[in-house]
């Protein structure tokens, strides 16, 4: 006889970057989304899945963020490889395939499109500590609608929306800013010039910083340059101190109230077309924000902020949280931010050759958990199942009649379908499942035409304080007819709430 | 200046075989894929998140499925090309996932581990008419259990799915048959030798095509072979008479009640004791859903059922709908399959070298939703919002309030964001929208503290049913007070149901 060869047993791993997620993990972002959902769908905005493939062509082959130029899809050709076939790639953002639907389905589409989606992403990036190669996203865009009206309503349609999730208000903070704004402040600061994207590329990242580094480190960085606490040295702009008091003057605008604020901007820009118009719809925005009861306590101008992404070109707008959490090195920080986003006008014209203009907020889905998790509002456990257990394999039928009893009336339930010998392992697999009642019925309680119920949650409680000899005779259980079945389960499981 | 090489504009199309999802087909499916959920929660099953890429290797190159062997998978590298990356691949089902998982985390799962899962799979396959690329699929998966029990729990899961949908009770059937049935079968018409594995393939395959081609036809395929109405001959099994004659009987062994079925199968496999053991399966199955009150009516022993994969080993389960539709040809013709599943005992074994019993159903998403749709039970379409149209743009501040309002008291309300200065465009785009309700205030209405309501769903019925001239005296409109515009909004909505 030939010899086999053996294949090796090939290894059960996720992919490096990826990760699987189970019970809770799913079903808590599932409940967060549908919520999410609830508030765009009141807002008008009508749900669009697109296909997680896109042409590469109709992607362009890297993110259009500037900060990670060499950030990558993951990409394959279409057939395998013969020279013909087309390169398509997993989407890496979800504003990409709108501008490809917005543009492909132009004429069937309303216009304006107000359109929310959710789904995951892939970045073919290095991974690292939690930070993963595909993560939600969960956007919300109106694309067609040059008014900035269309900005205000999407700044106060996230605000409802972390509220709907289960952020209180006091613990959140919308904050809008203007690009032209800035472009105003970097004519005024004499860094308009074509040959000065280099320059404004870092004032920008630098003002990105605020948070990280402080007025103090962002002012290095717009000058010589900043070395941080390795020694690695980060080159600056290279700005002239008159040149820097401008930006940071900028960054320092913001005043209590929102018509002081914009004040303030209107003299920094002064001299700047792009700047006044800027301010103009800073202005706009917020009394469209304020007549519809959205006053500083929810929503505020902050010129800080200015988020990375180069494709902004008008309102620019990010959500934050303001309750503190304690960091991994115990350090008290606040939250942070949990969704962003803006105008953009450019990017259908791709496509099309005409400017469409557009601005959309995206949730970090992620994040938001996170922060959920650190509210207490969700857990990130979930209700077991009552587990009938088996006692007699013979009487299968019984058992599986029980669990139908108990799952008509509502309650999750199970028959333990396991190796039924060991009676030991069926409890045990019950406290895996993080079940509430084990249901026993061995022939002598089938001949008496009752159960066992043994109280799981109480078990535990009694596991953590009582001793060897208490635990042992069982105070957690009780027996009851057969025919009360589902409604003594549902009696102990109320116990608890 | 140099001269800028013009780029060509990249086309804007969703890739080949793809597509994207509108509006209530994206808020449908959501709706169904939760009610399923809910039914696989309530039997204990607990949902898994796998991530979309898996390695190459975990995954197994191709499709299990003997009838397709050249289908592949959507594969790329690692890191973009350089020969030590990882081949990564878009997972082609949720089986292939599942074993992976079952392996890699058995020491922290529970055992059995009965898990649910729904999302895309890819196939990197040609394209064609309703079939795509990238589909839904939606599993439930019991790892860990030896017991037919299992199977049995899935079928009566598959029941209560169907109905939890909006499948009533008597328009579908779920059919059980058993592998090790079919191999008695095989082994009793002597083919069961190791020389002999191509003509079983045929053989499964031309059972499976019973609904296809009927008896006649399937008779022919365990012959000499086919010939269809193109003139494509298929070549067949080339048993002998006795041989086919045999495997005809098993296909007709289906008899009134599950018994009669499971002593007509007895007979059939007389002197084959992989035979006797599956007859003895399907017979507890039997018993054990009987015991449950699910009949014949909704389950039943059908040993026409083989299913196409390979790796079945043990029970294998279809879900019929049974109701019919119009077919393309305008006959009417049964709606067909929309799930299946069965036991598969060595999928895990490929990573782990030990055998974990395993048995589970997948969902076919779209049909279920096509099938849905041809009973009405969903219509593909989906309430528009209230819009708030613009009359005068320096009042936008006004409009939004408006909508605003709306939204509080839970009505889908949105203010017109396009360029206002045609009000037919603002009425053209409510109608695209399917708006129930236009809101409009100028200068006039404002000064006298009122608004106009436009009933368009009425106006739609006028516009097909009137004269120009009763459409242009706009009797579906009606003025109200800006302080009633919940209430009278809601009463007009109301008024349509």
């Amino acid at each position: 006889m030939a010899k086999q060869k053996k294949q090796p047993r090939p290894k059960a791993e996720t992919p490096k970057g990826f990760r699987d997620y189970f019970g809770a993990e799913v079903t808590e972002r599932q409940e967060m989304l549908r919520q999410i959902a609830e508030v765009y769908d009141r807002y008008g905005f009508d749900p669009l899945e697109t296909s997680a493939v896109e042409t590469v062509e109709a992607l362009g082959k890297f993110l259009p963020d500037v900060d990670r130029p060499n950030a990558g899809v993951f990409a394959f050709q279409e057939d395998g490889g013969s020279d013909d076939g087309t390169w398509l790639a997993l989407r890496y953002d979800m504003t990409a395939p709108l501008a490809r639907v917005a543009a492909q389905f132009r004429n069937d589409l309303p216009n304006p499109y107000r359109r929310y989606t959710m789904g995951p992403v892939w970045r073919n990036e290095k991974p690292g500590p939690g930070r993963f190669r595909q993560f939600y996203q969960c956007d919300a865009d109106t694309v067609g609608a040059a008014s900035v009206a269309a900005d205000a309503e999407i700044c106060a349609m996230l605000a409802d929306t972390l509220e709907a999730v289960g952020i209180p208000r006091g613990d959140y903070i919308v904050r809008v800013n203007n690009r032209k704004v800035l472009n105003g402040v970097l004519e005024v600061a004499g860094l308009s010039g074509d040959d000065q994207e280099h320059e404004r590329g870092i004032v920008l990242r630098a003002i990105d910083k605020l948070d990280k580094f402080g007025p103090d480190g962002v002012r290095l960085l717009l000058g010589e340059g900043r070395m941080d606490e390795s020694g690695d040295f980060t080159k600056g702009a290279g700005l002239s101190e008159a040149q820097a008091d401008t930006i940071m003057g900028f960054m320092d605008a913001k005043r209590d109230s929102g018509a002081e604020t914009v004040a303030r901007l209107r003299e920094l820009v002064q001299g700047s077309d792009v700047g006044a118009k800027g301010v103009e719809e800073l202005e706009t925005i917020a009394e469209l924000l304020a007549a519809q009861g959205y006053g500083p306590d929810r929503i505020v101008i902050d010129p800080s902020v200015v988020r990375g992404l180069g494709y902004y070109t008008g309102p620019v707008y990010e959500a934050e949280l303001t309750f503190e959490i304690t960091d991994e090195k115990g350090r008290p920080r606040q939250f942070g931010s949990v969704a962003g986003g803006g105008r953009y006008d450019d990017l259908v014209k791709r496509f099309t050759g005409q400017e469409v203009p557009a601005t959309g907020v995206s949730i970090g889905v992620d994040r938001l958990l996170a922060a959920l998790r650190a509210k207490g509002r969700i857990h990130g456990t979930r209700q077991g199942p009552v587990i009938v257990t088996v006692m007699d394999r013979d009487r299968m039928a019984d058992y599986q009649a029980m669990a139908s009893d108990l799952r008509a009336a509502g309650i999750r339930a199970e028959v333990y379908l396991g190796n039924p010998k060991n009676f030991g392992n069926q409890l045990k697999y019950a406290d895996k499942r993080e079940s509430p009642v084990a249901v026993i019925q061995g022939s002598d309680e089938k001949d008496r035409g009752v159960v066992q119920l043994k109280d799981l949650i109480l078990g535990a409680k009694l596991a953590q304080d009582a001793t060897l000899e208490e635990w042992k005779s069982q105070p957690a259980q009780t027996e009851v007819s057969r025919a009360d079945l589902v409604q003594e389960v549902r009696a102990m499981m109320e116990r608890h709430g």
